[in-house]
């Protein structure tokens, strides 16, 4: 008599982005022809580099002739491509050995599946808003109660407010698990070296694991500003990084992301110090690594040419990022981000609610945004921009906004 | 503080492949310049068809232009991935719809990951022996006590014995979730239609699922033998079947598969017909679709000129099962499989060990093998050669074993 996993039961309804879709496509219905510009979800629009086609070119060739073809690789990845991953921390004065970096299919399923190795009753922390893979995951996993008010009960929700520059207090209570994102989604805010010094020492004084994810980090350019959480001392005793190939390669379609588990982490108990073998073991029993193509490109797009093309896509989209913001402030619009990260987050005006202010936007400007209240309750009267779109779209899109939108 | 999930813990030390390469590397030491010949693991050698790399090649391509990039794609898949996997479906006089097919990365990880959607309490049964995914997934999810004598305590072993063709009876007591492969690995053997009628019902009578993998199903060239459960009468109420192109397209290291859950699977409670949306909430929320690129090779490997080429890989590999299973038999050993499966399931003489044989053959003819101990307590005695390898390198281990084996 089989039933099902009643976690799923505690899910609050709607996904955020299903929801945009549908308000989108009424509008539509409602009237049509009319030119809807997006700039709401945070998927890469501009084609891969000349170096990354080349690898991944190669890599189908490869497959091509009896003598290069290749079946099953290391479910951890390629090796050169770990290593490749290896030497590119150590540019940033990080040493890692490639055993401590497993390539993935991309940032998503890690950040949903790398809480799988803790315990169950493990209790967990969230930055409010924050990307809501976290929180669904762990709520699947039973980590949680009924959702109540915006919030799961059992969950601890950290504040990320304006006066804080959007960044957490440390929890007032126990946690044993906290999920960090820098630079952040939705917020767009880079945490400082020593905003993360002072969760890595609390970590660290209450055996807690950091979760921490680097997926925007190549939208970094203020060199003061970590890249990598093991940028800052005491890292590795209780950190795991997520990092991704999507957003500055332009891999979203293509997936390929990594996840370093430092063997030197310690977590409470006798088995302190097996994270590194558990998410090994994780990945050797329930993934068969990332495809083998793709683990090409890459590679390719890690060489200098390569990174030199990733760099000038990023100025691209920063580019963008430049154009939205500067597009709001002079409506008069307060805005946080989108100078080392992807993300302008918008505080509403007068108050109004983030839906509200969605269904405004749409209406009047016919510009699709992200309801800041869809990554949590502190997220409610903002809303979030994304400087992924092509040039024209994007400046049509300000224009809009400047001529149409009533404020 | 954080502690690990400790059902890590009761997963048995070695997995099986592991230990096979110490064990072969060991050897090799020893016998520096030896020649090792592996038939032991079921990997593809055979480089990708021209159709097949067309497709891979035209999916690169779009990537470098603008108007045919494409970022994010559905979770579930490309509709027309998901469309070509229905009419493949309905040539087998399977009606189904694309929402019911959803694609992944492979059939590995949604063997691993299927059980999440289902109640923690549940009671697996597995064929014994059996896949080592479907039963270390369990154990990791918390479903298994302590592993005493080779068996985890809790999980419900079905044997599958050479006087009962390798099928196993039905459970004789209650279970929610049955694990089912046909063709089978590691025995080869092929379940008919009455055997998974009987089960069908059986499932339907207690109200459990049978979770279906298929893996193998392109290696069935007997017209009687079904090649999907769904060709039976009653499975789509009860039935989640897995699948893949690793082994008929050349996927193994390219990564794609699918599961179908039909909408009309029942299970108990109130909950009763949420299957379907419940495997699709977990794959949006845990996954984000596979690679574009690789999606495009799928499609072409569904084309007329695909599925031909396909065929004629299956058919290379199978002619090395014949040359496998001939030579065998030609030294009086009992084998079983290697007519519509690529594993071919030998009887160890003598009462021979599994693991004494592996050592055995290793040592006297060189060839690597799979002792089916590893599969579960039903494998001792037998071990498992796979089909899957350069023809030459095949005659040669044939050759090797019919010289140097001392039986």
């Amino acid at each position: 008599m089989a039933t099902i996993n009643k976690n799923y039961d505690k899910l609050a309804a709607g996904y955020l982005f299903p929801e945009i879709a549908k308000r989108t496509n009424a509008f539509l219905q409602k009237n049509p022809g009319t030119e809807v510009m997006r700039l709401g979800i945070g998927n890469t629009t501009e084609p891969l580099t000349h170096t990354i086609i080349r690898g991944l070119q190669i890599g189908v060739e490869k497959l091509a002739s009896v003598d290069t073809y290749s079946g099953y690789g290391d479910e951890q990845g390629d090796k050169r491509l770990r290593k490749a991953l290896a030497d590119r921390y150590e540019k940033m004065g990080v040493k890692l050995e490639p055993e401590e970096i497993f390539v993935s299919d991309g940032a998503k399923p890690d950040s949903a599946n790398i809480q799988s190795i803790f315990s169950e009753d493990s209790v967990v922390a969230v930055q409010d808003p924050a990307y809501p893979v976290y929180v669904d995951s762990n709520v699947i996993a039973g980590r949680t109660k009924s959702f109540v008010n915006g919030k799961y009960e059992g969950l601890v929700y950290m504040p990320c407010t304006a006066d804080k520059g959007f960044f957490p207090d440390l929890p007032s209570e126990r946690v044993d698990l906290i999920y960090l994102c820098s630079p952040n989604n939705p917020t767009g805010a880079v945490a400082t070296k020593e905003q993360l010094k002072m969760f890595i020492d609390y970590a660290r004084l209450t055996q807690a694991v950091i979760i921490f994810d680097a997926a925007y980090s190549a939208y970094i350019s203020d060199p003061t500003l970590p890249k990598s959480i093991f940028e800052v001392e005491g890292a590795k005793e209780c950190a795991i990084e997520i990092n991704s190939f999507s957003k500055d390669a332009g891999f979203t379609g293509v997936r390929l992301g990594w996840t370093v588990v430092p063997k030197t982490i310690l977590t409470a108990g006798e088995d302190a110090s097996k994270l590194n073998s558990l998410w090994n073991r994780r990945q050797t029993t329930m993934f068969n690594g990332a495809s083998n193509i793709v683990q090409e490109g890459g590679l390719a797009s890690l060489t200098e040419g390569g990174r030199r093309e990733c760099q000038s896509l990023v100025s691209y989209y920063m580019e963008n990022a430049r154009t939205i913001k500067e597009g709001l402030e002079k409506l008069g619009l307060k805005v946080y981000g989108g100078t080392n990260a992807p993300y302008i987050w918008m505080k509403t005006p007068n108050g109004t609610k983030s839906w509200e202010f969605f269904d405004k936007l749409l209406n009047e400007a016919h510009v699709v945004c992200t309801p800041g209240s869809g990554f949590g309750p502190s997220g409610e009267g903002y809303v979030r921009f994304s400087a992924f779109g092509h040039r024209e779209n994007v400046e049509k899109a300000v224009k809009s906004m400047q001529d149409n939108l009533r404020l």
